[in-house]
């Protein structure tokens, strides 16, 4: 039960017959809403006039119907946006729609710069004005400014992704044509879908479930794809491709991603039954039922009880209806705790020994609460088990990891984790496991905040900093 | 995952020191969405003085932030409301608040009157006025006329009693007491908590857990439970105890209640783990992969794996955002299917023989959809097992089974019903096995729909018209 | 600039073609706006079924659109409300639809019964509930007593007539018939227009101008107007008519009505003028520049400035985009007065000897503040005049006058009055010109906040109280 | 009644004790309204940190309340927006709030450059981005270019003047300054307002009176006033100052401002009289009364009676709660007309020969209507007479009047037009008297629309194309 954000989900779409454009959007956007429930919006195509419509809030408040568009609008692009709290503001929700005389292009963007600050910078020096603090404006400047000596937009694409650095998915949409990026490292996921008439490009294959469309492969770290408006065609440029082995974010599979989801030929879901596969291996318990937090440890409950032969069951209720906006009780805290989000099925824990398996640690605050819950519901003994390894480093391609001295696994010892938190035994899953999630060997996963090692230098500064610290 | 329309939420509370009254309404609320999402409310009283507040909509879009009353706010009741499509006007939202020389009172109620028509007539013929269509201002109106010629409203309640037929449970709040009523039948839950200062009602004991309050016990059947703002005890009347052996429906435990509520000592989760482990034992089937459809097959599923040692695991995510206004789309809904709110997990059935527990069948049309999609996904075989019996015969106790005509189990054989649904077999639960879902056997149920034996006389005209097709 | 409240419009259409029925209903509503600002709704009726739709706001706000009708809807009613703050609960709006086995029934009411109390009493005691505190409902509850034992609904609104007092405008739709009703004593405005394919009725004559009716007449004191659906004629019942000499309330011409209403004969603008020409030969001044406040305080202006050779001019200008629910500044109040809402012109008073028309002067307050306005823009002398006359006696018909003692001219002597108010000469209308701001000597007026003599007995109790502190 | 679009209104404040900040500018706001009515905004500066909030609609929409703001919050600067139907977008909407590192600025424009395309295009070149398509950005980037080579931030605007050609008022907000700018021609009004502890600047003085500010002085035409957070002093810049000679827009005086508003030391109510009075010397009538066309023809119409000797009277009467989303009724249109906006007093004008005074006749259409309510209502003569000249030539600054093509008076001949308009005479403003508007011969006034002199070079392109089509 992390509350990590980051995340950010993408759907875009060409159809040739643009009889369901909007429609598929709307579907999209519903299917992309856990990757992000700050705001959301959508940008569309006709003729190649683009219009976008978006605000803060969950896609069911901002549209509560499909955007109204005509009926010859064949492109399209969405975004569900996460962000932090501090800056919960109007004008970072995307699509980004910016004017120039190359042409109008949107852009919908999921990730994190690590050279952000050094690119605004140099660009504000040259007068360049910033509307945002996201730095999908920086994007859009890079891509323009190599626009003016390019002979297409893809080729500006290309030259763009030699100066960005650190994660980025990417949709950009022009008056012609709709593209698909993700970053050379392929931190966060892009795939494609295949329509009768075209095609859709989503952050996650759940997203191609739900308007039907083929799911065909994901987008290659460093590829740029594109479908051109005059020939419908899917093209693909790859000069940036294959220049890293490949770092998809691990916390994709263990937190992000839908379970029926399917990234870089991994299904989410059996990523994590097998954690708790794992789990169940290397810290096997004396219990008589395993249990998840829902909702992403309960795949890894239901692996950890096949490997280990304990029962399976469901310990907690989560109350789906507590919505973005609900205004945790003051005076109420202590006697309700967090009974009103999760409450614990009493008959499945009171006198039994039970392993518990959440996502992740990553302050420790909320599993003090949930190991809590479960003492008060009469459970004997509590095994907590995470499905991640200890978080040890920050995160600096978007996850909201952001200093290792909040980090619980950093400031406490094995010992002392288990005290604070008041289970019997706890264990996390090994490092190198998580490069075991995947039965494709060839899948690279970037894991540097169990690690340290980071596939793509920090950014400046910050490095140092941490450097120091250490 | 039947899509049943009834229940309704009640949840009152008293504390002497009034500090918390708005929060925990807001909270009960929170924890009674399930049973109602059309519209909600709460009226409360501050010294005496009753003001009501309620709207159409969710809990968080009617009370985005607890409602503001004052410091000597010592009383309150709520309701969340589930109407037929039809229906749904403001006017019919709940609490009812009435005015009166008599004094003004409030009410709640979850359940459906039988002799509702014939009350109404007679009402109006002595010069009374309707502003509502439902059956609570009917009861409003019954109460009233009593407490011109009662010593107190308890005595009120009591000889309106007298006249009411069918179901309800029922929270009365007038200026100086906060009363809780259950029909003789007991057909819809109501429970009792402890708070420090006070106590609550609730029509389930998760919402006790949501405000920290302690389960005390649950009405009985025919019972009247008064807290008198003078003294601040908790006072009972029970002439109508006793008057039936009790008739809990059924579908509270299989379907709308939380797993996480005990009601009439039974734990709601125990009793469809139970359900499940009786289909394992009366339809066994050769398969490789029990799945429920969520979430109220999910326990039943888990009951049935554990009886039938075939692994548990998931089979489809629910897509948790998909509003209440959903607008189901038009051209793509060949294509799309239901898989915008519910995605089978491909990995999970893919090639396997697959148990298949559903909360029950009504009128076909779910479950038909639903097998299409694991067959899409690659099951091999699909085994169906509904944790209900097949329904037979409506009810006029509140639940939306209204004409026998449109019941699937009724127009259809087995083997038919079979073919429709493209199942590779069908097991439901047998009447005789609801009765044992409890282990409390004294706790008797109303299985009316499944058996036509009414526990309390249906209403005129319609039990003929029901007759004469047999 | 009177602050009274009181008012409410009403606008009632049956039109056979039912092409425009939602739409004129609109068009009327924001043609009474000036009557009632606090809420509105339409009942509408279509094939018999009558449906309400209402709430708290302006027209613009409730109906931000013409309501969505079948085009069978031939009948319609609908309302502006005007509330006492300390009222203003969505419970109140109107029209009020209630149902009954005789039929459902809708009423839209502009007036204030003064036996509401004892009706209420008794049709308590007799079993009744009461869902509002207005007294809209017990007219309902009255006209449904009678309805039982009567032949046609405007038969039992004849007997109700019998037994209401105080003043009622009224519109009754029923499933088959479009009533209007005025009280004996005419307090209320009611006009009927003609329409091609039906007819209209509405508070004021500038409704109609609204939809393109033809004015027809306006509503006798004590006629009951029918127009039945199967015949689409209007007929009338008269047996009520007659019995006053008429008691049109004079301040529907001096402030409620717009001044391009004509009602009962009398254009409310000449009327205005009428009373400024008054003022100027019973209360000449030697001044530069006549103005008015604004809006009701203009037509006056001009009718003294025409009488007396004094040029008339432009003032103050009103803040017409300052809505319901401006909030009044609070430090700021000292500086910027009432100079948001209403600001004097400088170079029209500025070293002018100013005479100013006010509508009325009820407490004193606004118009000393405006009064400090002029000083402050320069106004060598000013010279107030009241077009009505000083109120000295509460007003029990529906106008927001309710006690003796907060009222100006009841509390000071003239020579007091122009002290507090600070103006350089005061004059107010005499009493029995009020009489003659109709050139119909026919039409009878109530004057009784003036006079004290009452037309209609006022409410019990409140009567005695009144004559003791005489 | 002209519908011309334009104005737009500017307020900022410089308050040290920061106690009214926000409630000025919410009164500022509101006084201003009538200046733009699609959207506003506010941005507000707390110690150097600027925050903005804004939106389509009014300012009792955006802004039912004031905006909470920090008590430490000294500066912030307002927008009213009036924009063409077309461009109605939310990007649009002002205070503009870039980001930059030599600080973050807020912008309120009022006016319209005339060499936006050119500056615009030779920004992208140079590898900027636009997000909006208002010129307010242009005027952005043209200041933060010299910000990047200028000691201060009003150095830069003085540079940036150079370059921008066309009407601009504009407010500026840094971290640490509050800036104030006409364009050298003076186009468009601005004034500064004293407080006990700061300034405020205004398009209008009508602004000032409602926060109570004590009016100071017009900015002068190329004059930059400058407010520094470190001092709270007023320094003034006047390089640009009598470059020109001055050529206010003469349609603030005759349409746009509110008559009790003073700019540049002219009355605007004084100056509609004394247009009413030139049009009663140029073009009288034997007439029996004089009207106006509310609400800007009211004033002129009172001139024109002072000098004529004919009696003025209100001869329609305005619905002013029809919202800016009224919706124009379709089948009623014809007979229902403009009624529901507009109706005329019968008894005003019935029999009589009317001088009806409109401020202007752009397209025709509306005075053709006008004139046919007066017909309908029984008029005897119609005798139009406008209050500016004939419009023969588009604007460039900023008021709508686009293409000579769709100019009435540019069409037809003095004839055609009354036939058209079906008027018994017709008289307009001759252009030499609009310079005599004021008594201040000093002002100088932009009179192109008539005259064809336009004070700044129009556009490129344009200009070419209105030349050959003469």
């Amino acid at each position: 039960m992390a509350t990590l954000k980051e995340a950010c989900g993408l759907f875009g779409i060409y159809s040739e017959a643009a009889a369901d454009t909007a429609l598929f959007c709307h579907l999209g956007l519903y299917s992309l809403q856990h990757r992000g429930q700050e705001g959301c919006g959508i940008a569309w195509n006709d003729k190649g006039s683009l219009t976008v419509q978006k605000d803060l809030g969950l896609v069911a408040e901002v549209f509560p119907e499909p955007v109204q568009v005509t009926s010859t609008t064949r492109m399209a692009i969405a975004h569900t946006r996460y962000g932090t709290s501090g800056e919960r503001s109007r004008e970072n929700v995307q699509p980004l729609l910016i004017r120039h005389q190359m042409g109008s292009m949107a852009l919908a963007h999921n990730g994190n710069l690590t050279n952000d600050v050094q690119l605004r910078s140099s660009l504000e020096r040259q007068g360049s004005l910033f509307h945002t603090t996201s730095d999908t404006e920086v994007i859009a400047y890079i891509i323009t400014k190599h626009r003016l000596t390019s002979e297409s937009v893809e080729e500006a694409v290309e030259k763009a992704m030699d100066e960005l650095k650190g994660s980025y998915s990417l949709l950009v949409m022009t008056a012609g044509k709709l593209i698909a990026v993700r970053d050379r490292w392929g931190f966060k996921p892009l795939c494609i879908g295949k329509l009768e008439d075209g095609y859709v490009f989503a952050s996650e294959s759940c997203a191609l479930d739900a308007v039907g469309a083929q799911f065909l492969r994901d987008v290659e770290p460093g590829e740029i794809c594109i479908v051109d408006a005059k020939t419908g065609q899917l093209e693909s440029k790859k000069r940036h491709v294959g220049e890293t082995k490949g770092s998809l974010c691990v916390f994709e599979l263990i937190y992000f991603a839908r379970p029926d989801s399917v990234i870089d030929t991994i299904s989410v879901h059996q990523a994590r039954l097998r954690s708790g596969a794992f789990l169940a291996l290397e810290h096997p318990a004396q219990a008589d039922v395993v249990i998840g937090v829902p909702d992403s440890g309960i795949d890894a409950a239901i692996g950890y009880a096949w490997q280990s032969g304990i029962p399976y069951s469901i310990g907690f209720i989560k109350n789906k209806y507590i919505g973005r906006t609900f205004i945790q009780p003051k005076q109420g805290e202590r006697e309700s705790g967090v009974r009103i989000k999760l409450n614990p099925i009493a008959s499945t824990v009171a006198g039994k020994r039970v392993v518990l398996i959440d996502d992740s640690i990553v302050r420790g605050t909320t599993s003090k609460r949930i190991v809590r819950l479960l003492r008060e519901a009469g459970a004997k003994e509590v095994h907590l088990r995470s499905s991640a390894p200890p978080f040890l480093h920050p995160c600096y391609y978007g996850t909201d990891i952001d200093s290792r001295k909040d980090l619980f696994a950093h400031k406490y010892s094995h010992q002392e984790m288990q005290k604070i938190l008041d289970v019997d035994s706890l264990g996390f899953l090994l490092p190198e496991q998580v490069l075991k999630l995947s039965d494709h060997p060839s899948i690279g996963f970037c894991s540097a905040c169990f690690t340290g090692s980071y596939p793509c230098e920090p950014p400046q500064g910050v490095v140092d900093a941490s450097s120091e610290s250490q």
